[in-house]
């Protein structure tokens, strides 16, 4: 074998949601989630956690239905893009550029200067965007093409009895993921399952639910403790309908060249999460679509 | 600029730590610090935390002296390694090669299999080596050394009015360092400051302080938060003499590809550390020597 | 209203589990829970949390069947004891003396003299005996005696809508309850639903969950949160087959003269715990018995 | 000996700060802190935190010099207003009765009907009132007016070698402490050392000092761990000048009847904090006078 820990993409940059209120899904982001609006334009609203180093890495649209817009990942360097852009070009699966421009909110200054943002006072406040959790029809071909299209590295998959693949991660960096693919039961193409932002401890998590029921926010599962990937996490849906997690990854990374991603079974998925909390049938059925 | 995350290096691999006191030193990590005994051979008694994916992460020599042995790092791939080869030779800096080879200790398997080892039901547990620091009589020339040589990449930086280099900060990884270095003011040579093992919160190591505690462990400084990478510390002494940290670095990571070096200024480094605790005067002065 | 805080009672002293497996349920409380071993006397092992005071507050005794041998309550004085027996006698419940006597084990010195004992550095490492739930075909009537008998005072209460009282919460103390008693839908007298022990913080329950996972104790539920008391929950299987909760109260205390009974009702209790868990079926039907 | 855990006084009920800054003052307690504002009359500004079940438990008024005005307990009942009443004439240091009269600010109902309010969504969000720390030029006299006037408990005490009281530690409640005594080295009478809020988890009062830290508060010392009472500490200046401390108690509580002070001596207390940090020396001699 040949590891090969070299990655083009470099992070998860940011994830456009849909949702029909924005009003109410900008107040749940910056008040309850106590993000930072960075900026807007048109129908769209910026948002970052405040330490992430980009413009934003959630932008939120205005549309008559919840769903993904896109995501977009961040080249390591110029030489990457291209190597990245030629590979999706031979591909065929290429759709041409698409140039975003947007003003810097304005900031305030954090006082430690090795800080992205200063800390919002208020709500979780949301360290930064971790990963992205796609619904697919084809698991396995929506793995393959971040494998060998973008360059991505799996770390766990789960394979039930008769060899179906029915999720896997992937990252491009020594998180443990940075893009994870479920299956989708309801035969669905492109739908979204959540995205997630990270929190330093799980006390935080905890502290995110206690927040969440003061606010009256739908949680749909959690805080628990996943088994794989052995997040720490808390679901719940943001007005618009779209679901969403804060999850606290804690010290686990993923530094070992040769990692060899680890197979869960049929027989072990249905233990649930790792203390033995069932997993909720919404998870497989609640999704929200991509952008017509 | 030109970022190039592309590191040979994947990351730290071991630390051999020296101490005149070696079974004192083997019950401290085990039984204190909660760490797995991997082996032993000769003069050596080998170890890693429960998270740690390598046969060990420390190794224990007998010796006269405190000190420092070796320190390992773990190549990307096997051209990473002859391209880094190549590197040192160039540089004139090589010592030629070394084998090591011991053979694996017992280990019980974890409840959930994406962990390297069952979590050790006492002390600490710690869970996986984190950084090494160096002391060192040139910082620059040590700091250039570990980029030019290694590859690696420098995140944060101390820097006096007179231009001066007093500590630098490298990593091979989307971690924020592997490798600290810190001026020695006594003017030695080769010394150790400190070795590091994480865990995964604050309240973790504000555990770990309760745990040295009772244990009489000297606890030279901490636990508080530095405001340089914003690591969560305990420093003590091993019975051997050798400083030993417990950290955790939350949930911070650099992931940006053109992340540029934060600068502290001597003014702001005076300041102690984030919160305002005062840096301890043996800070600067206490290091274990490297070996003869 | 006339408040009466003067409780007669001062504190829960000891339970008295039954097992039928007294060497693992030994095993598990001193390997698994962190408890201290106090003793042995005849079929019984007694056992106490580093912050418990007496002597032991968990009496383990082998015993053809799981179950609850006795509870004990501790008075506040020689004049409160002598109140409590008039009134016991004078109700016509009380059966008379028992007395124990067993010799104190060995103890080793903590760092911090304001501790009862060093911490064991091993599991859990429960920190002392919180509260005890009762299981009763009459929670009224079992109600009353603690409140006209023990002179307890009620903190929070369920009343179904049709008048029926589906559980209440007893405290001696300014701790929030001291003993629970819900309604055994099985019909069955005296049971036991679990006694609980005390650690510090949400995170200790969350590690406990860790270290139950590793040791392959069953967790029926949680950790979560309740509504009701606002604890922060972990509930096992000891192996002799009591239930064991795992408990954070955090700084919630009912320090008010003149606290009013909060009262849930039917709608509200159908709502779960405090994050939306639904409680399961078994915490209304699983109970231990009470000694033949 | 005769316990005798009978409290006339249930618990302290409310502290009146000076502060010649009463703006910035107030916007410390309600932004910064996360207080609840309950209402204004005249020079003063009434607050409370979330947990606390009276109207406040804090008085802000305006003053040309920081300091204290009052601190106030709350009876038990009638019957335990008398007889702390009679025992105050009888000493002859009574003052006479002063009534207070605010209304009530308003109030947004908690998610959970058994917390006092709903948790602001803003800064430290401390819970409750812990207790209040006196400067005394006489520890002793002090001490035995609250044991002999207020029916207060001692529960540790620091005595030198030469036989004289340092600090004495007072508790009303279950709680370690309600009211603690430090010498005054500058030998001034009636000064104030501090006022102190609970929060829930050592966790909360690391984040307080990362809230205080971006919000420029002076931080004197800590987050640390007392070696006496074994609180977990942070203390800070509010805009006022007075001291203000964070802490967390843990699941730490005197239930025994019969509780024997815990003496600490002249070499334990040099010691330091339970950890090894250094007491600080303005703690000996900061301190905010009383009303002229």
């Amino acid at each position: 074998m040949n590891p090969e820990p070299i990655f083009d993409v470099a992070h998860l940059a940011h994830v456009e949601l849909l949702t029909p209120k924005l009003e109410e899904s900008v107040q749940f982001f910056v008040d309850v989630m106590g993000m930072i609006e960075s900026g807007q334009k048109g129908d769209s609203v910026y948002l970052r956690g405040w330490d992430d180093y980009e413009h934003h890495s959630l932008q939120l649209t205005a549309s008559a239905k919840p769903g993904i817009g896109h995501y977009a990942v961040r080249a390591s360097s110029p030489q990457a893009l291209q190597r990245r852009v030629a590979a999706l070009e031979k591909s065929g699966l290429g759709k041409g550029w698409n140039d975003e421009n947007v003003g810097h909110g304005p900031g305030l200054r954090p006082a430690l200067k090795n800080q992205a943002s200063r800390t919002p006072n208020r709500g979780i406040a949301l360290r930064r965007i971790d990963h992205i959790n796609l619904l697919a029809a084809d698991v396995r071909a929506t793995r393959v093409f971040l494998q060998e299209v973008l360059g991505g590295k799996m770390t766990e998959q789960i394979i039930f009895d008769d060899g179906s693949e029915k999720a896997s991660w992937i990252t491009f960096t020594n998180k443990t993921y940075d893009v994870a693919i479920s299956e989708d039961w309801t035969g669905s193409k492109g739908r979204l399952h959540h995205i997630t932002y990270a929190v330093d401890s799980r006390e935080d998590v905890l502290r995110a639910a206690d927040i969440c029921l003061e606010h009256k926010v739908f949680m749909e599962t959690g805080p628990s403790k996943h088994a794989i990937q052995q997040t720490f996490f808390l679901y719940v849906y943001e007005p618009g309908g779209n679901r969403f997690e804060i999850a606290c990854p804690g010290a686990r990374l993923v530094l070992a060249p040769d990692w060899q991603p680890v197979i869960w079974s049929e027989a072990e998925r249905k233990k649930g999460q790792a203390w033995g909390l069932p997993t909720i049938p919404s998870f497989h059925t609640h999704g929200t679509p991509p952008v017509d």
